[in-house]
């Protein structure tokens, strides 16, 4: 049994029905958020129950998704490890560190939960075709998951897109458009295309189900940590979609009396383009910004979830702090030789965003932090190569290592 | 506590202690196998003693391994999916078909067991370097797993290895040497480097432990079964040591008493590289091979672990059969489209071979069967893109997107 009680505007309030397929409010165009029935959850749902539960993926939480029960099949969509951290702890001078490394999804990031989501939902809805234009994660969840489905997926990219990210989802036999124009025609011909033939669709911000997906992540670390919340979490900020549903999976804990506070978010975007820091520090409407970093997952010069976004770093009394593509391709460095861990640029900013922050006091020596690596460095070797310098040469003779060795040892 | 017996050799049947640092037999030369005192684990290891482990990486097995007890810290290798494909095993014409993605573990491919385990080994023996020659998923693996654990690794590669493979393992910290010559001459080298400067030698075959860290898979998928084993798995052999290792695994299951008999192995080589399975048909000693194939991590012309392989094929009653590079990119795409999988050209090429061993009558259709993935396509972009086809290329019109519905939904 689902427990929800509708979708409401976040903007005018207006509540309508949750049917599968919800994208912006009907009456003024907000973001609509779904809304549970809380004291009906927790009179079922709490620390006791989920320890005797068996499923381990994202559905594990099913009392607080937007479904009837968790659904079978499908890929092992989170689930995703929880490091305990101490040297790189100490090497950044904090109490405590902890990195969710959501790269070991299906897909190899951390859209794979709202992916996963939008799957189920359109399977409910009667869909067979789910639809989004992107080039990134986003798309390439969508291939994958709806393809562990038997769901047929439409993605409309721009034509410049890399050969390395088209041919993830044509592997996972999406069909492709590659439009001949910018993004933004990009974007208006999937969105004439999904209201031309039905599809289902999963553009990201404005389809409300998304987020409820993406919240899992925080379930997961407040059960990792055995309902211990973290003093922060630290988390790169783009569309804006990611830190809101990082926000609401702790807000959900609390409303259901498991956890009893939630963690400050540290928003940490890329100095080249930062709206939603900028626009939450200096408390004013959003202005678009260029989308000058090479970290793809996070340049988004017009954000489409900025309210969600700026409420949950107010409302979790949040840090913003922003980094230059120097800094996080050095955290890229930093978390790979310290802790094995490949993350794609986006990913490991807001582990850039952290070293900072400890470096200008903002964030308490004695604090415990959780980092989330979105996704995987795979994805970007381009951007990993710029992160990593050159193998020693040598001839095929011993006394060329022992060269090497002398020059590098001392 | 350890269960180890001592270590022997396959070739004069020679015991020696089981020191952290194993190579080949010191008499003869020969490779060693980690012997286990089965009636005392069995003692105190069964079914229940697992169904009440909190532990869900490898280390749950530890009874099972050399290891004093399940160590502390290390990245989470295993605990990987085992999927229920339905309609992937209605495609190929057989009852039941599970698919293991390896391709999950921390850095991308089934060597994080083989790696994790000689991290643990070497710490054992207080080492701080552990060195091998490779470039690809052993190294990326071992770099991985050694920075977790705060070991350094000096990687000797030949100077030709791609940027891409190169880019993980500097990422990840390790020293990599380029060596200006063939794979033979840095094979040498590291082999001289490893003598002179005694670190520890993780190069696959002639080091015993690699192999039982990598039988833990074997170990989960009889696990996630419920210790139903199936009929067949299918594996892709390359240097000969996973399908040893999966066959040690379920070995190691039926001598504890929790499983009544082993898999029958399908082992699967490139056509243009099948030294093993030519040297089992053919009843004669192994003969090198050209290495003409583009799954590389399986194009081992002469393979390092012969001996244990031909006896996994032998002792499981297995079967043996080849694949074209043609068909190993056909795998790709039919794991892609119908599972959301992405599989590098070796982690699929066992596919391949089951869809060949069906077409052939050589496995029946009412088998269960078992697909192992040993590795991530986003390993290896460049096959990737040899595998899939072009976008649909549009202009900014709906007319353009409807004129290719029109012909590819007819």
């Amino acid at each position: 049994m689902s427990y929800i009680n509708c979708a409401r505007c976040i903007s005018c309030g207006q509540e309508i029905e949750a049917l599968p397929q919800l994208t912006l409010c009907p009456h003024c165009g907000g973001l609509l958020d779904v809304v549970y029935d809380y004291p009906r959850i927790s009179a079922r749902f709490n620390r006791g129950v989920l320890a005797n539960r068996v499923r381990r993926d994202m559905w594990r939480y099913a009392e607080l998704l937007p479904v009837e029960q968790a659904p079978a099949g499908g890929l092992a969509v989170g689930d995703t490890p929880l490091y305990d951290m101490p040297r790189l702890a100490e090497e950044i001078g904090i109490a405590k560190l902890y990195i969710k490394d959501e790269g070991l999804n299906p897909t190899a990031s951390m859209k794979d939960r709202a992916s996963a989501m939008a799957v189920v939902k359109a399977l409910e809805g009667g869909y067979d075709v789910i639809a989004c234009s992107s080039t990134g994660n986003a798309a390439s969840s969508l291939a994958g998951n709806a393809a562990a489905a038997g769901l047929k997926t439409y993605i409309f990219v721009p034509e410049r897109a890399p050969q390395g990210k088209l041919t993830q989802l044509l592997l996972y036999g999406a069909r492709v458009f590659a439009v001949r124009g910018d993004y933004q025609q990009t974007f208006r011909l999937s969105a004439e295309a999904i209201e031309q033939y039905g599809w289902y669709n999963r553009n990201a911000a404005i389809n409300p189900y998304l987020l409820e997906g993406k919240k899992t992540v925080a379930l997961e670390i407040a059960e990792q940590l055995q309902w211990q919340v973290p003093d922060y979490v630290a988390v790169a900020v783009g569309d804006g979609c990611t830190i809101a549903g990082v926000y609401k999976g702790f807000a959900d804990l609390l409303a259901v009396g498991i956890i009893d506070r939630i963690p400050r978010l540290l928003a940490v975007q890329a100095e080249g383009c930062c709206p939603i820091n900028t626009a939450y520090r200096e408390q004013r409407p959003l202005e678009a910004q260029p989308e000058n970093t090479l970290a793809d997952s996070i340049a988004v010069g017009w954000p489409r979830n900025p309210d969600k976004a700026l409420a949950a770093i107010r409302d979790s009394r949040g840090l913003t702090i922003e980094v230059s593509d120097e800094q996080i391709l050095a955290a890229m460095r930093l978390l790979g030789r310290s802790c094995g861990i490949f993350g794609e640029p986006a990913g490991v900013a807001a582990l850039a965003g952290l070293v900072k922050a400890r470096q200008q006091q903002l964030i308490p020596a004695d604090a415990t932090v959780v980092h989330i690596v979105t996704g995987n460095g795979l994805k970007d070797i381009a951007n990993g190569i710029k992160a990593v310098g050159q193998p020693h040469y040598v001839e095929p003779k011993l006394k060329a290592v022992q060269d090497i060795l002398d020059s590098i040892d001392t």
